[in-house]
């Protein structure tokens, strides 16, 4: 018998508890012994649920409780949730996450205390919801150097663009339908100006290269200016604007990331990606492009992946799993300047794909207004 | 330093030597040591290559050499690969292989001896070569019971059904194209009846549902009697035709598996893979679909999964993975003719889809001719 406990019981953290209680025989099996959630961390009054009796508002409760060998933290933020799973990690308990702000600011510092500790923190939920994303990249496309990560990392703006895209509905009223649908905060901030595919992208590119991505050094561009027209003028090229999370590795083992919308031609799989999915493309040096699709969130399915990776934290007690990255001393964030495309200058009147690969300055030559060029993916 | 043999210097052998070649530092970074190809055992003279000294025609040297804890089997078929297979496994040796026949037929036998001697028998590259589908199947989808999986699992018949839908040629011409391009076998009956493909839902069956589904056992239908006719009806209700692997788990446990040609709704994810590509989506009670994309065979692509797999069994030296099936005495295989579909009616003249779902039996009374049937995905 394991024991476990969940920090957070909101979407995700009821998520988690739902997957164990429905699905108790799948983990049994695949963990070689039943796993019993002991507690659940939250301050809120959940007293009217069947299992009111796991609920603590003392986090030293789980602290202190040597039984519980793994804990999912599915409280969100870097705030408390920074703190506890410090000291999870320190106490030599493993801690499963979805939180992406988390792991992109602080996930070197909290792989090095597992490290030292000899336990596992995993993440695979931050990126992508329920599709396998982390796992796949570090394992089977383990004998690859990764050579570029593109990806539509966030549902939110992908939904926007789909409505945008096919319904002709405007910026504005797709945010309020995505509002009233779920698929967005009240406030949208994170998700439409890029921010939280800007966590993943980071995520990605810390694993895929080495050395800490800082979210706020990466150029960021999200949703918000692009227009009907834009969308339209696009299509009638033989576009569609999606919003891509990118990394792109250089011989020397610099790299460039950023997150901005792109032109994708019709027929590339990306461009097919349409709604609340998303899908992430990995280009392996030997295995070439390789995609991984599907709901990028949701209650469940996020759940799922934190409780997979408690299984393989269960599986992995002894000898971790060797997850790590450096303090970003590296420097190996490339300026985006310097990053050849394809672009598209959207100038009203004249919309045109101007053809390269070439740097931002010289696109700049044909199109001298910066906020009126797109990448061509 | 790690010591490890290759078994078979064919295309994905000698492919698997190149990515130890070229991707040895990142190799030697995940081993967390160097990693030395010591044997190369093929019986065909091979002095020409400048690691020509690492070849040996006798098994025995591998077998009987303590330093080689890991061998590649990428002899492929059922013959030696199936005896020297057996002798590493009962040497201590732990195996990898993209050999899907071998796996399909005798993969329960394998992973016993490994259990047995605490090492493993890994099979990534046996299904969609590069692509990671068992690894995230069987560990990011560990907390879900696996519903339905779908895949386009192999590329020549794809390949083929791509040039009639796009090209209107016909299949006896696009199988010559095919051949030419090096996408199919001077004997290409494995491919294009099915066999490949049903070898590979045969594996995701096996992993899925826990025992063993008999490639002999499972029904499986290729695609040579499908007509330029047949794709451009298809297409004008609004369909593509496509080669599809299946199974789906029932509420008791039993499930169907099966190989045969369906139509595709085209705005569905699976109808927009083209050409030698490869998907395979699978539906976890908690993800929902998730897919997995990219060439689905390829040199490298499919080496550097075998070499992913070299790795994990470095990794997991002490502790081996936990990968078993049973024999097949659970009988979870269903007979194919009860499984429920919407159908399609290719009958010349007047091709209708029958609205369902219905199974075969009840089909039959609409459309006399089983032969004109078709499944709608």
């Amino acid at each position: 018998m394991v024991k476990v406990a969940i920090m957070g019981h909101g979407t995700v953290g009821s998520g988690v508890y739902e997957v164990f209680a429905m699905n108790a025989e799948k983990i049994a099996r695949v963990a070689e012994q039943p796993v019993e959630v002991k507690y659940v961390l939250d301050l809120r009054d959940f007293s009217h649920l069947p299992y009111a009796d796991k609920f603590v508002s003392d986090f030293s409760i789980i602290e202190n409780d040597p039984e519980v060998t793994v804990v999912a933290e599915v409280m969100g933020g870097t705030g408390a949730a920074y703190e506890f799973t410090k000291r999870c990690l320190n106490a030599g308990k493993s801690v499963c996450t979805s939180n992406k702000e988390l792991v992109a600011t602080h996930g070197e510092e909290l792989l090095a205390i597992a490290k030292e500790k000899n336990v596992n923190y995993l993440f695979e939920a931050s990126v992508g919801g329920g599709i396998p994303v982390i796992r796949p990249m570090m394992q089977c496309l383990a004998a690859n150097e990764i050579r570029e990560i593109r990806g539509i990392l966030n549902g939110t703006t992908n939904y926007i663009l789909s409505e945008m895209i096919h319904k002709g509905v405007s910026f504005e009223d797709a945010l309020k339908q995505a509002q009233a649908n779920g698929y967005a905060e009240k406030d949208p901030t994170a998700d439409i100006e890029g921010h939280d595919a800007c966590r993943k992208i980071c995520i990605l590119s810390d694993l895929a290269f080495g050395d800490k991505f800082d979210p706020n050094a990466v150029s960021c561009e999200g949703i918000s200016k692009i227009t009907l027209t834009d969308v339209e003028e696009a299509g009638k090229l033989g576009y569609v604007i999606k919003l891509i999370g990118r990394a792109v590795r250089c011989e020397d083992g610099t790299a460039y990331a950023y997150v901005a919308p792109h032109l994708i031609p019709k027929n590339h799989p990306l461009a097919a990606v349409e709604d609340v999915f998303n899908a992430i493309m990995i280009d392996g040096n030997a295995t070439g492009d390789v995609m991984f699709y599907g709901k990028g969130a949701g209650k469940l399915a996020t759940a799922s992946a934190v409780v997979a990776d408690m299984l393989d934290a269960i599986a992995h007690a002894e000898k971790r799993r060797p997850v790590e990255w450096g303090d970003g001393s590296k420097n190996l964030l490339r300026p985006i300047d310097t990053l050849e495309s394809v672009w598209y200058s959207r100038k009203p009147g004249k919309p045109a794909v101007i053809t390269g690969p070439m740097t931002t300055e010289r696109a700049m030559r044909d199109c001298k207004d910066a906020a009126a060029l797109m990448r061509v993916l």
